[in-house]
Order: C-alpha cells, then sequence, then structure tokens
C-alpha cells in the first residue's frame, strides 16, 4: 500500500505526492490523489482525464480501483463523462477554490460511516414513512459491554469542566478521528462538542448565532422541524428554493443581510438530492462574500449503497465558515441520544455559553461506552452490516416500483443513499388521489409537498423503507401497486 | 402502623380521616394529618395547637413523633412558637388557600428525596465551591446491574412515539410515583416529561411560554445562569428581591405584565432560605390573580439535614400555575444528565412542541434503568446514605466556623439543606479582602454577590462542602481560618 509513484508512468501530468495513510483503502488513496490534483488545478476544468488503465499503471493499483474511485468522483461532480466517450473534469469548477496547499485531511474511507436524525413521532413499522434506523440490527450485547465497562465508579466519578459541559474528551477525541476518516473533515477533539442530537446542535447554533433580526435561510423543500428550531433565536426565516443540485446559491444571493444558511448538502432532505461539488465550492463562496455561516446538517450521508460517502461539505471549508451537525442516533439506533457539532474556531466561545445555558446533554457512562465501541470498530462493523442491510432493501423496494410502473417512466431521486428517497409521480397521477386511495388501504405515505411551504411543489412521495423488514415491504409495496393503480385509473 | 385514629382523645378538635398508607413512617403520617387539619380550617391561624402528649394519647403513637413531625411543620412556617411557651397556627396563612378536598397527594416521607442542578464548570475537589454530588458515594456497581439488564435488544429497539420524546413511559411513571411520595406531588406519568436537566427544562419552558415581550421575573441573588438561559425566549428579564422568606412577591407585584417567575423555595439559590408556607402560598395566589406561571427550580431539596425535605410548592398548586422542575443528577451524580419536569395541563401541548424542536434528551437505555433503580429502592437507598454523609460534613464545616468565630457572631443560612450553604460575614471583615487572603492561600470562594445584579448585596460566602471530604473539608477549613484571621488584622 505504501509503494511510492512510479516514474516509469507516460501521463503528461503531475499527480500531488501525497502517500497512502496508514490503514487507507488503496480507492480511497486513488480518490484522494486525483479531487486533490483537481482542485489544485493539475487537473483543469474540461480536461480529459487520463484512462483507468494509464492511471492504474502510473499509480501501481488495478483499473478496478480506479473506476471505484471515479466513480465516487463521478457521483461527487468532479469528473463527468460515459463510458466510451471519456471522462472530463466538470467545466463548472469555481476558480477560486483551487486549493492553495491540502485542504481537507483524509479523504473518505468506504468502510466508515456518519449520522442522521428525523422525527422521532414516527413509528418505525408504518410503511412507508419508517425513516428511522432498524435497531433490531444493532449488536445490543455487544454494546452492553461497553456500557458495563464504562459504569465503573472510577470513570464515572470523575468527568469535570468543559469535559461535562462539552462532552468526554475521550469521545471528542475518538470522533475527531471518526470524522477525518469518514467525512474528510480535519478537526481536532476540541472543536467537537457533545450533543443529544442535530437538534439539540442547531439549537446551541440558533443561541451561539443568531440575534432577533438576522435572517436564516431555510431549504424548501425542507426539514420540517427547521423553521420551529429556529423560531425562538429570530424572527426572520427566509425559504430557498431547491434545484436539481439542492440548495440554490443563486436564490440565497438575493437576500441580503443573511446570517446563516441550514443545508443537508449529502441527501437533501426530503429530496435526497446530493449536492455536486461545483456547488458546495458556490455555496463557500457566497458564505465568505457575504460573512455568513452554513449550518450542515449530515444527517444521513453513511449510509451510501453506490460508493464511498460523499466527504462533508465541512471538509471544503478552507474560510471555516461551515458548522457541521451529525448525529449516532441513526447510525447506531434512534433512542440512543448522542450527536455532535463541530465549530468553527471563531464560533468556539459563544458554542461554550450556549451549552452552559442548555445544560450538559449526554450521560457520561453512554459517551465512554461510545468512544470504546468506536475504538474497537464495533460502530464501523455495524454500519457495515446495516448499509448492506439497507441496500438490499432499497434494491427490493426500487424493483417493486419497477413492477409497478413502466421503468423507463420512473423517476426518483436519493435513491442511492440514506434512509429514505423521493418517487415523483408520473403526471397522470394527482397526489391527493394518491393519498386518498393509499388510506384506503391502510398505507401511510408523506409527500414532499408536507416538506414545502411552497403550494407549487411536484408530487413526490417520501419512500422509507430502512427500518422495514422483507415481509414488511413486500406487503407495503403489494398495497402501494394496488394503490397506484386505483389512483391511476380515477384520473 | 394502621392503626385507626383513637376515640377516647379528649382533644376538642377534629383530625382529618386520613389513614397511615403503605410503608409511610409515623412521623410522616402524623405531619400529614396535621397539615391537613391547618390547611383545612380545623386548625385555625393562631389557635394554639394541643399539647404533644394529648396528641400522641390521640393518635395512639409516641411523643418523640409528634415532636418530629412539629419541627418539620415548624421548618415550614405552618406552624410558630417555642418550647415551654405552646405552639400556635401561623397567623400568616392566607384564608384564600384554605383547603375544599384533599389536594396534594401524599406527603413527604423522610426516607425519600429530590434533585437538583448546578454551574457544571466547577471542579469537585475545589474548597469550598463543590456544590454538586460527591459521586464517590454513588452505588455504580448497582447501577451497572441496571444499564445491562435495560440493554437488552427488544427493550432498546421499541420505544417510539410519545415515548421517544417526552420520556420512556416506566420512568415517567415512576417518577410520577416518587414525586408522589418524595415532594408530595399529585400528578401522573402524562404530566411528567423527561430532560437532561433543569436547565434544559427551563429551555423548554421558554419555547411554550415566552414572546420577546414577556416579562419574566428571576431571583436576585439568584441562580447565576437564568438569565443567560432565558435571554432568547424574551428581552425583558426583571429582578425581584429576595428577603428573609425567600422570593418577594411584594415586589413582584409592582410589575404588571409578568408572565412567568423563576423561584428556588426549597433552599433558594444562593442564599439557602427555605421559603415557608405562608409566603408559598402569597407566590400561588399572585400567580393566579395574574394568570402567571410559577416555575419551580426544586434544585436542591431532598437533603435536608434537620427534618424531612418540605413538601415542593407544586404540593400547593391547586390553580395548576406551578410548573416544577427537578433532576436526578445531584440526587444521583453529576454527569448522570436526567431530570424531568412536571407540566401544567394547559401547557402540555406547547411543552410538546418545545420537545420536538429541542429533540428527545436521554437515552433510552439510561432511562430504563433509571426506572428499576427506582423501584427497586436503589435510588431511595442511595439518598439515605449521601444524606446522612453530607449531614456530617455539614456539621463538620459549621463546627469548624464556630472554632473561626464566636459562635454567637456566626450567621448562617440555608445550613440545614441542600450541597451548600451561605456565611454572612460579619461587619469588621470585608468580602474583598477575604476573597484576596484565600487567593493567597489557594482558597477558592465564591461570594453571594457573584450571583446578583445589584451592588449593595451583603457579603455572604457560599460554603459548598458536599463533595469534600473530611481530609479536604479539614483542610479547607484551615485555610479558611487563616484567611478570616488575616483579613480581619487587615481592617
Amino acid at each position: 500500500l505504501s509503494r511510492p509513484l512510479s516514474k516509469a508512468s507516460a501521463v503528461a501530468f503531475d499527480l500531488p505526492a501525497l502517500p497512502p495513510l496508514d490503514g487507507e483503502a488503496r480507492q480511497a488513496w486513488v480518490y484522494r490523489l486525483l479531487r486533490e490534483a483537481i482542485l489544485r488545478g493539475t487537473l483543469m476544468s474540461g480536461m480529459r482525464v487520463p484512462s483507468s488503465r494509464a492511471l492504474a499503471a502510473r499509480l501501481a493499483v488495478s483499473r478496478s480501483t480506479i473506476e471505484v474511485a471515479f466513480d465516487q468522483l463521478r457521483a461527487e461532480g468532479y469528473v463527468a463523462g460515459v463510458v466510451g466517450s471519456g471522462t472530463f473534469v466538470s467545466a463548472a469548477l469555481p476558480d477560486g477554490f483551487l486549493l492553495k496547499p491540502s485542504p481537507s485531511g483524509p479523504a473518505a474511507s468506504i468502510s466508515t460511516m456518519v449520522p442522521s436524525e428525523a422525527d422521532r413521532a414516527v413509528r418505525v413499522d408504518t410503511p412507508f414513512v419508517a425513516r428511522v434506523a432498524d435497531a433490531t440490527l444493532f449488536p445490543f450485547a455487544e454494546w452492553r459491554s461497553h456500557l458495563q465497562a464504562a459504569a465503573r465508579t472510577e470513570a464515572a466519578a470523575t468527568a469535570g469542566g468543559a469535559d461535562a459541559l462539552f462532552g468526554d474528551r475521550s469521545l471528542r477525541a475518538h470522533v475527531a478521528r471518526y470524522l477525518g476518516a469518514a467525512r474528510g473533515i480535519a478537526c481536532d477533539a476540541s472543536q467537537v462538542l457533545i450533543t443529544a442530537g442535530i437538534r439539540q446542535g442547531l439549537n446551541l447554533a440558533g443561541r451561539a448565532l443568531l440575534q432577533p433580526t438576522d435572517k436564516v435561510l431555510l431549504e424548501d423543500p425542507g426539514y420540517a422541524l427547521a423553521a420551529d428550531i429556529f423560531a425562538p433565536y429570530t424572527r426572520r426565516l427566509v425559504s430557498v428554493a431547491i434545484d436539481e443540485a439542492g440548495f440554490s446559491v443563486a436564490d440565497a444571493r438575493r437576500h441580503a443581510g443573511v446570517r446563516a444558511a441550514h443545508v443537508t448538502p449529502a441527501h437533501q432532505s426530503p429530496t435526497g438530492v446530493t449536492m455536486p461539488v461545483a456547488r458546495r465550492l458556490e455555496l463557500l463562496n457566497w458564505a465568505r462574500e457575504r460573512g455568513a455561516w452554513v449550518l450542515e446538517d449530515d444527517y444521513d450521508s453513511e449510509f451510501n449503497y453506490r460508493s464511498a460517502p460523499l466527504p462533508a461539505l465541512k471538509s471544503l471549508d478552507e474560510g471555516d465558515r461551515v458548522v457541521h451537525f451529525g448525529s449516532f442516533n441513526k447510525t447506531m439506533f434512534a433512542d440512543l441520544r448522542i450527536g455532535y457539532v463541530v465549530v468553527p474556531r471563531d464560533l468556539a466561545a459563544a458554542f461554550a455559553k450556549g451549552c452552559r445555558a442548555l445544560g450538559p446533554a449526554v450521560g457520561i457512562i453512554e459517551q465512554r461506552a461510545l468512544a470504546t465501541f468506536i475504538a474497537d470498530g464495533g460502530l464501523a462493523r455495524h454500519v457495515r452490516r446495516a448499509r448492506a442491510a439497507y441496500a438490499r432493501r432499497r434494491e427490493r423496494v426500487l424493483q417493486g416500483l419497477r413492477e409497478i410502473m413502466a421503468p423507463r417512466a420512473l423517476r426518483v431521486t436519493g435513491e442511492h443513499a440514506g434512509f429514505h428517497f423521493v418517487w415523483w409521480l408520473p403526471e397522470d397521477v394527482a397526489a391527493d388521489s394518491l393519498a386518498a386511495q393509499a388510506r384506503l388501504r391502510g398505507l401511510r405515505l408523506e409527500f414532499v409537498a408536507d416538506h414545502s411551504r411552497r403550494l407549487d411543489a411536484t408530487a413526490g412521495v417520501l419512500i422509507g423503507d430502512s427500518a422495514l423488514d422483507d415481509t414488511q415491504l413486500d406487503d407495503a409495496l403489494g398495497r402501494l401497486k394496488s394503490t397506484f393503480e386505483a389512483a391511476r385509473a380515477r384520473q
């Protein structure tokens, strides 16, 4: 794994001298090299990328390793192009963001993971609104042994000072390391704050950042609770449109005096759109120009079924304008109640003040259990297993939809990741009618419109499949088929 | 314990027909009977109470049992008077609060307990600012077994809906029962909300109750974090004076348009004053008249060293105007992070909305562990042991102070309860000088003035002694003695 770059290569461009990290997977290393080359301008916008064969020879890895890395770069929007006609560096990369040195720490590794959070009023066994982790997949026996070790007298008695307020030191260090590996975020324990979940983190941000007249931009359609969360801290909440690349920076630019924007770049809530890198850089550029803070709600990023999870927006954040929010409540199980915030250095004092006013969030014993669970690899093992289970479920549901309507007419977004995706209805089926027919069949459906303040939202159905077993999925799909046919017949 | 009232009694007044409860201590039963008689007007204001001998004969209990009950009634301000000249029902009981039926559920029992919360930035081993529980007294081995039982797969996987949002059903039921026994509060599980601590509860109240122009009254001197906690929810925070009976309702009456008042009736923070029953009834009367909400911060009530803890203000709350906040973080150990709110019925929907926006607070496993720990009597056993340890420490410190200055010149408040008390400095010692001398000797002292926005606060020192062992106490007392002598010599 640690062999140097081959000098015999015939490819006519330089690659950065970035050796593989300890334990870094080969494809993660290749991905990181190429991404760095693109961001540094070594591989320039519009330039044709060398063939996978040439790169494989140059880097002394297999062609399949190169292809996995390209799949990921393509998913993130760094490169574009189809098999046969070549792969090009994306033309939409803003030049202002080409990197000077190395920005982002270690890149994403396929065997690692990140968190999420959703409306907990949803029952796990209700199709298709089950947008939560399947707790039956979680290794509770293993977790119990970590809890027990953490509950020793000496350990539990000694937290205090900053540890009591911001979180256990060892957990914060493990979260920082994990965010480096899984999300490409270069941070240390001092920047990590332990919370009960993303909602608590967003409340801390409200306290830390907002005065009553500060403008906050919210995605629309977006996270349904966002407006309630920020309501005590400011009166000025403004909707920003979602397009095929997620949060519209062009729309955001129309507003002056913006203090913060709440965004879900990994798997937009609820559309599931992944924000491509060009849009990410545009967003960061806007934040730097305006002095605004970007609240990255990384609620659903680690369960990616096509390639490694995309690195976080925070990993590109050279201006330190991004506050990154995540949670283990979906990675592990919903009722765990442990999350985190990565706090920009300029905001450390303001967040600390917020922490004192909200009070310490999480019991020391569970924090220490989580630290050793991560250290022992228990979390990584669990996420791998859960990801495989969710991927199988996702494929089963997509196959079911292909049996409900013609595959070429089927439009979905966000299907490659997370606990749900969106099924956009064909024009000859109205959402009202589908909802009415679903109710008749005991099928609860949630619509994109439920997450929007706009009246003209396109009709899309949230298909939450993560917490349903095969029997529940087949039952729900059967009911969905008859629902769909009845709704279409009534148009 | 369950013998009926004696018919042979010669005492010329009726006692309510309240038989002892299962497992209720004799003195708790007597206390409850007499308190009820006073509140119902059977024993009227200014009336001389029958002798302990007559009551002992009437109730078929020992005279010492009667005397313990009277000690408690006296501590709460229900009766007044000294040995020899007779005991009278307090003249200051407002008639409007005499009870119609029975209001308050079972009364306090000496063997039960309640919670608290404080600034966590304080290190446990720093004399005399150690106003926290001594975690070394906590039975972690026992706690571990409850955690382990609670971490079984099936149990952990199944919380959902309201349980996920408001707290585990079984824990809420146990907290309700415990509050009935320990704090005299008649409530059921549906009124109990599980939080991470009192601060989170107060934030929920801010969300549930306040608009930006609503007035909130805060005690002064008072809980140092209160202003920060409420700041996002309203701009109008108003200080109310503390007198020898605690929160001054007369001062509160000078303010119009008050939406809520934050009070610490059990052991005023920081003076330690216990609000007597006359003031309590005056406060409740004011709240009813004005339509204001009383936020009862019951942070320090279960560790009472003289008699049973006083029943909560909430136990007298016939108008359902009191929101009651408590926490297990001091009863058990500071880093546990479990507290609760008892929510008036009219506020249930508003608090539920706040819970959704702040997110569920506490992991399901620790909630279930706490439910069984309470059910098995583990909590009651621990509090009994801890109370005895704290009482010994308190006596040691008071004895130390009596060696520092003449006992008849020694003025303290709040010394009968909690994790700290206040030592009011004699006029010939200035706080500045004492603080400077303390610093020279490595002794950290906290002053009442640190908890006040007023400049004219009388000089008092908070003596936090709960988390210090005998060696630490003796060392700290030694340094305090030389500090005091040096400060006095410099006047």
